[in-house]
C-alpha cells in the first residue's frame, strides 16, 4: 500500500465521575489525515487547515507518532502526510489525540496492520506527551477503540472496552483558553476517603448502568464530586448550561477533558438536539464564541477509508 | 401465613477495590431462622446456637428488624423468632447481616410480600445500625439481593446488581478479635487523587470484567491501594495466604468486610479447593484457630423455604 486515508473522531475523557479513565469516541467531528509513502526518507507534514499547527515532523503530533510507529516497525520509509484538522486544538475534545491516533493507525494500513490497538494506543500516547508534557491515554483510546473505554492503567497499559447503549452526546465549546497547566494545578492533591468512595461507587454504576442499557442508572450515577466542583470554576456559565440541560432532558454530563467544552449525555437524538438548544440560549446571553456538536457515540475509532 | 423459615447467606462486602460499597452473596455458610405469629403481642426470641446472642428483641438485630418491618407495614402482630446462626459473629462475613436480612425477608413473607428488595435492604440497615453503629448496606444489599451487588448511595438506598460469570469463594476465618473501631480508626482520612483514580478504573474494570464474564480482567482489577495496605496489618499472615492462593490459581481477592476473614475469588471449584489446602498450610503453621469455607457465589439471596 502507498496511500492511505484516515478519519479520526473527537473524543470525551474525563466522563464526569471517570476523571483520567473514562473516555468515549464521537461520531463528528473528526480529523481527516492522508499518508504517503514517498521515495525521499523523512517525514513530510502539510497542514490543509487554518489552525496554523506545526509542520516540523518534531513539533507535530502526527509526526512524532508517525516517527514512532517506523521506529518501532523497525522500518524508516519516507512519508508525507497530510492533514486537515476539523477539530479545533484546545477544545477539550481530543484534538491532539485524533493527530496522535490517525498518524499511528494510518503508519498501521501502511505497514500491512503490523500492530494490535492496543499498541496503537501506546504509540499515540507519544504525541500526547508532545502535546501535554505526559503519556496519558484518555482520549487516544476511545479514539482507537471507539464506543466507551476504560483505561485501567497506563503503565503497563491497559484498556477495558465498555458495552454501551445508544447515546448522544451534546457539546458546546466556548472559544475560551484553559491551559493545561492551570486545570491540573487546581485540582485537590488529596481527597476526603468518604468522597472518593462515592465517586468509586458512581464509576462502578456508571459501567455497570452502561453494560445494561439502564439509562436511569446512567444518570443518577453521573455524578462528580471531586473534579467538577473546582474546574467549574474555569468555565464561564457551567452551572447555566448543566441546569439547562438537564432540564430538556438530558442523562447528565459535565466538563470534556479538562475543558473549555461542556458536553451532556442523552437517550436519543431528538433529547441531544433540545439540549443543544438550551446550550445555545444559555451562551447567546454572553459575548463568548462558541462552537456546538450534536453527535451520536461512535462504536467504531479512527480508521481508513 | 403463620410461620415461615428463611435461610440467609454469608456475604462479603468492602470486595477489594470495591471498599464500602462491592459485596457478593456466598451459598454457605447460611443461618437458619423460623419466625411463627403468635396470639401475645410482642417479639420473643429463641437462640438455638452456641453463641449466646442477646435474646431481648431491642437488643437482638433480627428483632430490632423484625420490630421495624412490622411498625412500617403499620400492623403488630406478635412473633416467635427462632435462630440457628452458623455464621460466627465477628468472623467479617456478615453474621448480622444474616440476621438483618432474614428478619426482613421472613416477616416480609408473613406480610404477603409487601416490601420490595429495596425497601427489605432499607429495613435491614436497621439491623446493622445495631450491630455497627452505622446504617451502611454493603452485606445486607448482597444478602437480600443475592450475587454481586453495587450500593452505589445510601442516602437515598441505590442497590445495582451486577452481571457475573461463575465464581467460587475460598475464605479462611483467623479466630482472632478485629475491632470495628480499630479497623476503621486505621484507615486513612484522605487519599492522594492519583491513588483515587487507580483504585476508581479498578472498580470501574471489575465491574465491567464481571459483566463480560472476562477472568483475566476480573484479575487485574482486583486491587486495592488504599485500604487493604493499611488494614492487612490487623490479620496475622495476609500477605502470604494472598501469596499462596494466587500461586495456586486465585483470581484475587482480599480482606472480607473489615476482616479478620479473608476471601480469594477464583474460576472454578477445583481451584478454589487448592487455594484452601494453601491457605490451610499457612494457618496451620500458627497457633491461630480457624474455620475455612469453599462457595459458589450465590445468585439469590436471602429466601423461604
Amino acid at each position: 500500500m502507498q496511500e492511505v486515508r484516515v478519519i479520526t473522531p473527537a473524543t470525551v475523557a474525563n466522563v464526569v465521575c471517570g476523571f483520567d479513565c473514562l473516555g468515549f469516541a464521537l461520531t463528528e467531528p473528526f480529523d481527516e489525515m492522508t499518508l504517503r509513502r514517498t521515495d525521499d526518507p523523512g517525514i513530510r507534514i502539510i497542514n490543509r487547515d487554518e489552525f496554523g499547527l506545526p509542520t516540523k515532523p518534531e513539533e507535530n503530533v502526527t509526526g512524532v507518532v508517525a516517527a514512532a510507529a517506523l521506529k518501532r516497525a523497525g522500518t524508516d520509509f519516507g512519508l508525507e502526510i497530510e492533514i486537515t484538522k476539523h477539530i479545533m486544538p484546545g477544545s477539550g475534545i481530543g484534538s491532539s489525540s485524533a493527530s496522535a491516533a490517525g498518524a499511528a493507525v494510518a503508519v498501521n494500513r501502511l505497514l500491512g496492520d503490523k500492530f494490535s490497538k492496543l499498541e496503537l494506543v501506546d504509540l499515540a500516547m507519544e504525541g500526547e506527551k508532545l502535546a501535554s508534557g505526559s503519556r496519558h491515554a484518555d482520549n487516544v483510546a476511545p479514539c482507537i477503540f471507539g464506543g466507551f473505554t476504560l483505561v485501567r492503567s497506563t503503565e503497563p497499559l491497559d484498556v477495558v472496552t465498555l458495552e454501551f447503549p445508544p447515546l448522544w452526546a451534546t457539546i458546546i465549546h466556548p472559544q475560551i483558553e484553559i491551559k493545561t497547566a492551570e486545570a491540573r494545578a487546581i485540582l485537590p492533591k488529596d481527597v476526603p476517603l468518604n468522597t472518593a468512595v462515592k465517586q468509586w461507587g458512581n464509576v462502578g454504576s456508571l459501567v455497570a448502568g452502561l453494560a445494561k442499557g439502564d439509562y436511569g442508572l446512567i444518570a443518577r450515577s453521573l455524578e462528580d464530586l471531586i473534579v467538577e466542583p473546582v474546574r467549574k470554576s474555569l468555565i464561564p456559565k457551567f452551572d447555566e448550561v448543566k441546569e439547562a440541560s438537564l432540564s430538556a432532558g438530558a442523562l447528565g454530563g459535565g466538563i470534556s477533558g479538562s475543558g473549555p467544552s461542556i458536553f451532556m449525555l442523552s437517550e436519543g437524538a431528538a433529547t441531544a438536539e433540545k439540549v443543544k438548544i438550551e446550550m445555545r440560549s444559555v451562551y447567546s446571553r454572553t459575548d463568548i464564541e462558541f462552537n456546538m456538536y450534536v453527535s451520536e457515540l461512535a462504536s467504531s475509532g479512527a480508521r481508513s477509508l
